[in-house]
């Protein structure tokens, strides 16, 4: 991995205390964004590190409403892939299917169209950063609904303290930038 | 304008009746992300017009969440550019500016990090989809908080029958399809 290029992504990630909430440490990824030259690296890794690992063998890669929505459309163009969309329930027209996950309090629901993709076809899930790993098994779940293959996750923040990467079970996940 | 790049985008616009509400026809985007030719093309298409209205006057790219993250952080990199981020309530850290802007039912809305940018700096501001044009005049009205200037509101889509061009009054607006 290119370090010079890591060393651009890390350095724009900001740290804010009690934000959401009292006692969590929220890593903030809007620096990346304003910075051309480190998103640029960032897309950049996570496109190496996929062609690396699966070469030619992926058809699409699929954004996480809404924060995986900023890198999903970057990375599949980087890759000559086309971006699915995973979003929150209600936004996405036509026959859908839904996965639920557990929130602080309560539930929510991913949904994907259900023409998004055809049976084994292969995937590489993006979001911004892996926490519980909630969300991201959600959308494991959904695209094995669709009898889709779900070659990676992929994310540019890993809360590793939160084992996220445990709940995703033999799904491979791979972070940019690793925190406690 | 190039016909045949706007071709490849216009051919990936879906329409569903009656979503999310009786009455309402959606024009859905889905296809031009799961299409890496016709979101190269669009992205291009966008460039292009902003490349060629406001040279290399234009500071940040902002998108706004969610579907215009689908296309802000594209864009930026196509210009060489930043990308930021406007999101709803809640979701940003440390200290924010926000605009309310009216729903259906209710009110909602949107905020930006006050560091975000230096008063007098040059903000093009990007959607999937102008309808009444609610959501981008809060946009406008945020970024004037800060005092950045909007030099221009662009999306893919745009509801003419709604007016919603008119809701932004002195700011341009420029969109690759119209629809009734």
């Amino acid at each position: 991995m290119a370090e010079a290029e890591l060393q651009l992504v890390s350095r724009r990630i900001r740290s804010f205390p009690d934000f959401p909430i009292p006692g969590v440490l929220f890593r903030d990824i809007s620096p990346v964004l304003k910075d051309p030259d480190a998103f640029r690296a960032c897309i950049s890794l996570l496109a190496g590190h996929l062609r690396e690992t699966h070469g030619h063998s992926i058809d699409y890669i699929a954004g996480l409403d809404s924060r995986g929505f900023l890198f999903g459309p970057s990375l599949a163009q980087e890759l000559g892939l086309g971006c699915l969309l995973i979003r929150k329930r209600g936004k996405l027209p036509g026959p859908t299917m839904s996965a639920s996950y557990s929130l602080e309090y309560g539930k929510a629901e991913l949904e994907i169209q259900k023409d998004a993709l055809e049976p084994g076809q292969k995937v590489v899930i993006v979001d911004d950063l892996l926490a519980t790993g909630g969300t991201m098994h959600a959308a494991c779940e959904l695209l094995g609904q669709l009898q889709a293959e779900v070659l990676e996750c992929v994310c540019l923040v890993e809360l590793t303290s939160l084992k996220g990467r445990e709940k995703l079970g033999a799904v491979p996940f791979f972070s940019l930038l690793q925190y406690d």
